[in-house]
């Protein structure tokens, strides 16, 4: 059975592009047309840029044009917190390289998610823990000067909390507050569970819900706001669906002696298996996420590297010896 | 020494018409032209109606025409819960009448105020307490009609936690929100403290930041948003300095029987006064507030009772009977 | 594969009676010697009573002697707020039952799981909605007689956050408070997502991680408090394992037409099936939790119900009409 | 007019030694027998001992026998991190040699106050800031010796929140916890503003609210939990009663020019001048806190430096290069 297939049926939409791709290649085992993977190992992170560069390679990866970084970095998961300093300043290393900021540039942060639900709490803790300085400039500009840039930041909530779209209300302050730059972080679905917390995506090609199918309105992108948009993403649940399916794949795998029925498992229409997992998850209509249990301690800390290193990349009088001071 | 006046060197504002056309009253003892006030007694509030009504009143009482309603209710500091609920009621057959809503309004309620900080707190309280409908419409719009109103909520925070200016984010919500009516929900300072938790002004004004006067990008009303603001306030501190004051007043009055003394006292110029109490509060040049040591309390209990009235008002299949049901 | 056999390789715990005593029936077709079960239908919710009475039967079921009711209402998903008043009155007659209080009792109420972590959280939310009373007899204890009971309440945390087992906690604070009654309030893990946010259990004996099995210092029962627990539960995950299980088990359902492969998977051994799930479960070890995306909704509803039922089953004075006044 | 004298009328309790013991010299202008006085000054802080050693001195100061360390560091009110380093430093440096901790000490550390009162939530923030350790010692305890020390720690709460004498629960969680040491750490109130949030007292005397006077099962102490306790306290409030005289003082001392008045106003007996403070105050019976409008920053700062010098001070393998990564 093509997983591929599997996941259209299951209208499961992989959020990193560097699942995508692999899912894609996975099948093919072959390079796809416009679309560009690097790769970098550094000591405590694996850094993979895929770049969708032609329409092409839009078609076949389902999302938008520009640069996809992923750091992969297994040791956020212990509370080794010497290494996630380390991994905290790759991540502001990317941001820097990829925001390419002038020197007076204004950035409003936004943390997407539901704050009383911890799974979808990243964002707002990320905001949480990150200094505001936009209003201080009023009072001593001079001081501030070439130390600091204009941070602001806002949690706006969810459509559940709040009764408005969160676009809307993005796109309402962005109109207001001008900012040169937005990043908007979100906690993200994976296609596996060893990316759970391990994980960073930065993407300069803004936040589409449902990656660029459908709804125009949904999307925060420079098309929409009017300003440049990057993405900070990690995933905090995988898709029950995925799981289940993973198991079912190993369960057939034992089957490895029998060729014949390993050719039937294979023979079950991508349909036929989407409904039995649905069946099996119908109580939730598929709305059932898979996260750790220690959920709290994986937002917490994955909260301050980010926090951490936009404090880095976004001020210039801040470095990895002394960002925690600046955290919240 | 004249009360008016020192409040001026003060810079103290009255966030209560009330307590603003008491002061004035107080001094002349005459009615002051162009500005009406109507009262009602009711088994559980008093129920007080200024409108100002002429340039004259906007300049005698310094704020902008319109209707202010005060609802006193001391025993909204009791834990008698029946008696909240008759208090419920009232605020909300003044919101009814004040709203006048057209069957399909939709309404946005904005929480003002610093979550963070508790006496300042009312404002994000009630937006929690708020069940929110705009989205639910969309769903299922027959089972709703004529039941429920279109509700959107929230709490923007404040300057220190986001670098924006509140009104800012209040605009572009409601640029692309489009409501009919905004209600603004905020924590006031009293003149007395009588009135801490147990005063509740309604006001078709809007909200005024230092009154009018001065900044018109900080004002929320319906020149600046382009819909009606109606403003919800409740005192839950006093100035520091009023407090000072009245004790001094306490202490002279002792003097009575020697009217040269007494004479002296009242022979002190404002100004000296006022430099007097900014000296022994300097350490936070003014920025202090006086507030009971209950204060989480009293913000839960307000918090219910303007979320109640809110419900009953907003919905026409909400009444006093089975409001609670709404609250979140 | 034996389904029963195939929990203990995964090290499944069954929290609830109800489904320990379905697995083991499952499998046999018969009664188990020393368990009772009797079941009631009412309008909004069918109540199942389990009763462990012999030795027997706590060897069979895993669970000490004693009684446990399960109330499912799957309409406890749904936003009917009429029938969940209608359910909280349900839950709260059990509990009257159940706890069969002297008038003057003293009750002590104790919220157990992890605040920072949404599908953790029933129980301090729980503690967080009601109302305590106990220091209030001290003021006005004729007032009360009658009306109230002596209620007091407390979350006390995780291992993570404390650095202390809860039940070292609770054990010291029952000895101080000497409460005549327990009551413990926990999140659940079901065996089947139909059962998260819609069954609630009670039980008489108290609650024991790992049920009994183990350290017995863990537990919070009678012998180790020195007085009666109740436990109050309700699911609010599924250990992925189970929901794996199902969706293989739903997948080789689809070969019912050929014996020969049916066989073939009946014939896997549970160590077998259970090194599969481990290994595709592998990066958290098993420590990972189906939940609903809507946890935050489900935890706020299923909160409020058991407080709800809290407040009146505990004070006489206190009703259905009423008990919403009640809540925090 | 006797301020001392007064300050027992208004029922006025410093909690600062550093304060009475200046109130009490400022009236003699003597020595107090009994009572040792010891300042250094540092480049941020200045360190006043004031050593209580014999029972006339108890008499006197109204406080405990034992050691009150009072620390003055004004610049916590500014956002000079770096010098709240150093404070931090400072402030470890100080508990170091008060506690004097034995290798594999076990402390735990509570944090009185209510969480949901800003200005009394200073002890449940430095809870949540702080790292327990003392669970993780069962499982790595080679790897932690001689670098950590096993802390747990709590936030009981307050009586209107569980209904319990916080005494009560700490005492319960004592007897099984069975620490070496306990840290107790509360908001207080100050009798000046200077020193709301820039003093910050030790004192190994335990807590005694009413200062030893009175109720007996109130003490957190030695004596009644059976192990050391250290109170580490921070004034967030001033008792308004204290604010409304030092105005008055300060509104008579512009009338030093007339004697006669002057003696008149010293002539106000102390039960009358309390009498006016407590007419003025009276709608919450002088239950009320003079507090600054950013409450909430001055809690966070505080409480970071306090859980930092607590992981300095408690920690071997911790210090002001890298406390900030073990904060919570």
């Amino acid at each position: 059975m093509k997983k591929l297939e599997l996941y259209r049926h299951l209208k499961v939409q992989l959020d990193l592009a560097v699942e995508a791709h692999q899912l894609l290649r996975g099948e093919s085992g072959e390079e796809i047309p416009g679309v560009r993977m690097d790769e970098q190992k550094l000591e405590h992170a694996k850094v993979t840029i895929i770049t969708v560069e032609t329409d092409e390679g839009v078609e076949a990866i389902g999302k938008p044009k520009g640069k996809y970084i992923t750091i992969d970095a297994p040791e956020i998961r212990t509370s080794n917190y010497v290494v996630h300093e380390d991994i905290t300043q790759v991540l502001a290393d990317q941001l820097i390289e990829l925001m390419n900021l002038k020197e007076d540039a204004s950035i409003l942060i936004i943390g997407l998610g539901n704050w009383n639900a911890t799974p979808d709490a990243l964002g707002p803790q990320v905001i949480d823990k990150t200094m505001v300085t936009r209003h201080l400039f009023q009072l001593s500009p001079d001081e501030l000067h070439g130390k600091m840039r204009k941070v602001s930041a806002i949690a706006p909530g969810v459509l559940g909390i709040t009764g408005i779209e969160t676009a809307e209300i993005i796109r309402g302050i962005v109109d207001h507050v001008k900012p040169d730059l937005v990043i908007a972080i979100d906690a993200l679905a994976a296609g596996s569970l060893e990316r759970v917390g391990t994980s960073i995506q930065l993407a300069d090609t803004g936040i589409h819900p449902g990656s660029g199918v459908g709804n125009p309105r949904a999307g925060i992108n420079e098309e929409t706001v009017g300003c440049k948009v990057i993405a900070i993403g990690l995933p905090t649940v995988v898709n029950a669906s995925l799981i289940a399916h993973d198991v079912v794949e190993g369960v057939f795998k034992q089957f490895v002696t029998s060729p014949s029925l390993y050719k039937l498992y294979k023979g079950i229409k991508p349909e036929t298996f989407s409904k039995i997992i649905d069946d099996v998850l119908s109580p939730f209509q598929g709305n059932l996420m898979v996260t750790p249990k220690e959920i709290d301690t994986l937002i917490k800390t994955t909260a301050k590297i980010i926090a951490g290193a936009l404090a880095i990349s976004l001020h210039p009088g801040v470095d990895r010896e002394d960002y925690e001071r600046y955290l919240q």
